[in-house]
């Protein structure tokens, strides 16, 4: 396909308000938006659909939308439509205050995918039709093709699928974003499928431009409109020692030959931990390295500007508005070392497998055999959703998870009994790591894991208790492979339910032990 | 590498007997043995070591060894290995009973890991130095190179890594096994690997011999005995249900335009289930389908034979005694339709999705959202392991997940509000089947999940229950996006291991509920 039925005249011919986009879009219908991380969402049409979603209830009538989009976006899409009620089902991934609440509350369905799974899965169709596209694009091309912007996600697969097309043009994206995107065009549905010819982070094996079908555009509405651009925190001091904790164990796999001085392509999750890790490894002994990732974040553009970092693959950039200032001052500079790709290629198993990516994710909780938990609180309420934690972690090179090892003022212990969700099974897990050390669980069996977790990553103030279950565990009549006690490998989480805190009294540890 | 050092007089000068090749293995290392799933282990070498190893015991000396293979072996490796009490940690995969006693009395250490993953995690360095390799082969050429056995498995790899080699040349195994094998030397260690070239099922990409550095061999040992050949029962009512389950839902895929007429290669689990669902799919509608799978059984045996398989790739033959007959007396009609692969290829995460793999794997138990255990009998002994299931499920086309909806004649339930293991988590499981009927959970919530796996799944003694169980957890204070009630989620199964029986006492749902 190229993109087709486009003239002088097509542009302006569909221009319209936000208003008027969003009355194109019916009801009960399956709406895949781009964004990806506060990055290259849709800003206004989202709200005029909200608006116009909030008068249509309050005359009585139904109108909800199923949303698809590339991962989380913002207060402007997210946060707008699930206010006016407006989102029935979402998927793959979320991090909204409003969107979290109704899906919580069982107001909204949520469908949690893996982010290299969403573009095949609505191509084979087992997602259902997809009705409209809205998407943000940077610039039109006087062939119309389409400048992508600060993200890609799963924008190529809306634009081939949908029946109905909403771009929003938003000219406050920097020109020089042109040439930045690498879309590749050889995906196909088995049996057709061809290997993906990228061998290294850098590779660029496809096109600059999104193509589009304008007989599909049915709206193009102009925006002038910033990203969600979220300051991140100053790394506190656990962050800073889990960053030192990777780091050492880097500097010891290099030296015992597991790892070239170089490294291997880095990927990190998004978020405070993660941008300490890249602070840190920014400081650290390594050179020349590069990165595979979904998102670029403040602490790899540090990197790329300091020179550590060569070059970094993403699928979006999320920048605080310092590191945007910096981005955009110097997109010279960044453009030749940045690769922006959809979503299906960053987290592409076959791509994180081959490069050998490094894998840094962070996580809820763990449990002592190293089973992981990324998007359930208390088992039952959904925090974001699993993210690309999982195409990363189970095709990575070395692959950590991360967490301070408590929370909530101490009343939460990250490490527990058992996780009260499993999103990364123990066959998944190499390398756990809170701010007390880290537990290197590669090849050891789960009574072998167990004692390296308590003792390298709990807090002390947990790893009594943790020691008292698991040696309780394997002295009961139960199997000694997997040591648990049915009755109480949950207690930690039901009792800070309901006494809001995983802390038993004083009292209660010694009396049992005795 | 080549077949080095190599000349007319090294096979005889490396000849001699079992007892002798095992005297040449050392206590406390790490030895790498060929077999999976009852094909091409070594016969007599484990039995020697084992008799080394009960003297040595006797005489009051340790003697262990870590041992690695390619899956399951048999009684004549892992049973003989483990009465012997010579095996300190094993890996990746094992169904014997004595292993399984010993993990689960806690004197044996089990590192349960995705059969794609096994080489590359020894190649990385992270399993610790490969010792010794055990092989059998079913011939050596004049140039040294080797034919394979039944079974690649790990071979390449062990061979490869390993200081010092045995080899076992069983002549007991049909020479025209000679072209049937497709090693592939193209893996590298990141960064420089490089795509897979392999497009079809039936696809040759590498050489049907096995190189092996002479200089490394300590022994070569004759044998002349038979693969473990286990007959299967002949399928019951409730496989012929699940089979009967899989090939409607397959056939309205096919109408809806999901999947070709010819379907997409198929991957089948080892066992009874499976090779009922192989016997649906040779008296059903589907012509001209191909395998991508682990283990060859008697089931694709048939379906060559009938035609309705044009093609099988996998990376073991298991038959019963009859199949074997069958393969042994027509193996020139077999060995151009069936291509043996290291495990490494046939289970690789590239491969599979490439491909699109429709998975079909049994399953211990699921849960109401859609967790699958594969491994653990009440959480904390393991059964057999993972295997290849989680390399097929996660990236296939297609993945579902079987069993029967009860065990122990009806006292355990196998949908159980929250699985008391996880390997396959809610993201990776699409379809789940069991005699009652078939879910398909593609593209829904855990609340969605939970009607369907309920309503279609469970067996109607226990659906009550489950209706309640989820009710109570919908309308309890927890979150409603994965509903559970953290006091009573794995009480199914503490009910069983104090009772004998996860079924309730009669009036207790009923008071409850009151």
């Amino acid at each position: 396909m190229q993109s087709l039925h486009f003239d002088a005249d097509t542009l302006s011919s569909k221009t319209m308000s936000a208003e008027a986009a969003a009355a194109l879009i019916p009801a009960g219908t399956h709406v895949g938006m781009s964004g990806f991380t506060g990055a290259g969402y849709p800003k206004l049409v989202p709200q005029a659909l909200a608006d116009r979603i909030k008068k249509l209830h309050a005359a009585g009538e139904d109108f909800r939308i199923g949303l698809w989009t590339g991962a989380s976006t913002a207060s402007e899409l997210d946060g707008v439509l699930a206010e006016a009620d407006g989102i029935s089902m979402r998927l793959p991934y979320q991090s909204d205050p409003t969107v979290r609440k109704q899906i919580n509350a069982g107001q909204m369905q949520y469908t949690d995918i893996h982010l290299s799974h969403v573009a095949q899965l609505a191509w084979f169709g087992f997602l259902g039709k997809l009705d409209v596209a809205v998407v943000e694009v940077a610039g039109v091309l006087p062939d119309g093709r389409l400048i992508p912007s600060t993200s890609i996600g799963n924008n190529k697969t809306w634009l081939q699928l949908a029946d109905k097309i909403i771009l929003e043009v938003n000219s406050l994206q920097n020109p020089g974003l042109e040439g930045m995107h690498d879309i590749y065009y050889g995906t196909r549905i088995p049996p057709q499928r061809q290997p993906i010819p990228l061998l290294h982070a850098g590779d660029r094996i496809g096109q600059p431009y999104l193509e589009v079908d304008w007989s599909k555009v049915v709206a193009v509405v102009k925006t002038h409109q910033p990203d969600r651009n979220s300051a991140f925190a100053a790394p506190d001091e656990n962050s800073q020692r889990i960053a030192n904790h990777i780091i050492e164990f880097l500097s010891q796999e290099v030296a015992l030959g597991h790892l070239p001085k170089e490294l291997l392509p880095l990927q990190s999750g998004v978020g405070n931990i993660a941008n300490a890790v890249l602070s840190g490894l920014n400081a650290g002994p390594f050179e020349n390295m590069t990165s595979y990732t979904e998102v670029l974040q403040d602490g790899m553009l540090e990197m790329l500007k300091s020179g550590k970092l060569s070059m970094a693959s993403a699928t979006a950039l999320s920048f605080s508005p310092d590191a945007l200032k910096e981005f955009n001052d110097n997109i010279d500079f960044y453009s030749k070392r940045i690769v922006l790709r959809p979503q299906e290629m960053s987290n592409h198993p076959e791509l994180v497998r081959r490069l050998g990516v490094i894998a840094m994710n962070a996580m809820i909780e763990a449990d002592i055999y190293g089973n992981v938990n990324s998007t359930h609180i208390m088992g039952t309420s959904v925090m974001n959703g699993i993210g690309g934690s999982g195409d990363f972690a189970r095709n990575a090179y070395l692959s950590f998870f991360m967490t301070p090892s408590t929370a909530k003022d101490g009343s939460i212990s990250c490490i527990v009994p058992m996780v009260s969700h499993v999103d990364h099974t123990e066959h998944d897990v190499e390398i756990i790591v809170t701010e007390q050390g880290l537990a290197d669980l590669r090849g050891l069996s789960p009574t072998q894991r167990a004692r390296l977790v308590i003792e390298k990553c709990a807090h002390p103030d947990f790893r009594p208790a943790l020691r008292d279950y698991f040696e309780r565990a394997l002295a009961s009549k139960g199997g000694k492979h997997t040591p648990h006690l049915l009755t109480e490998a949950l207690s930690w989480h039901s009792r800070f339910v309901e006494t809001g805190s995983m802390l038993e009294t004083q009292d209660q540890p010694e009396a049992r032990r005795a």
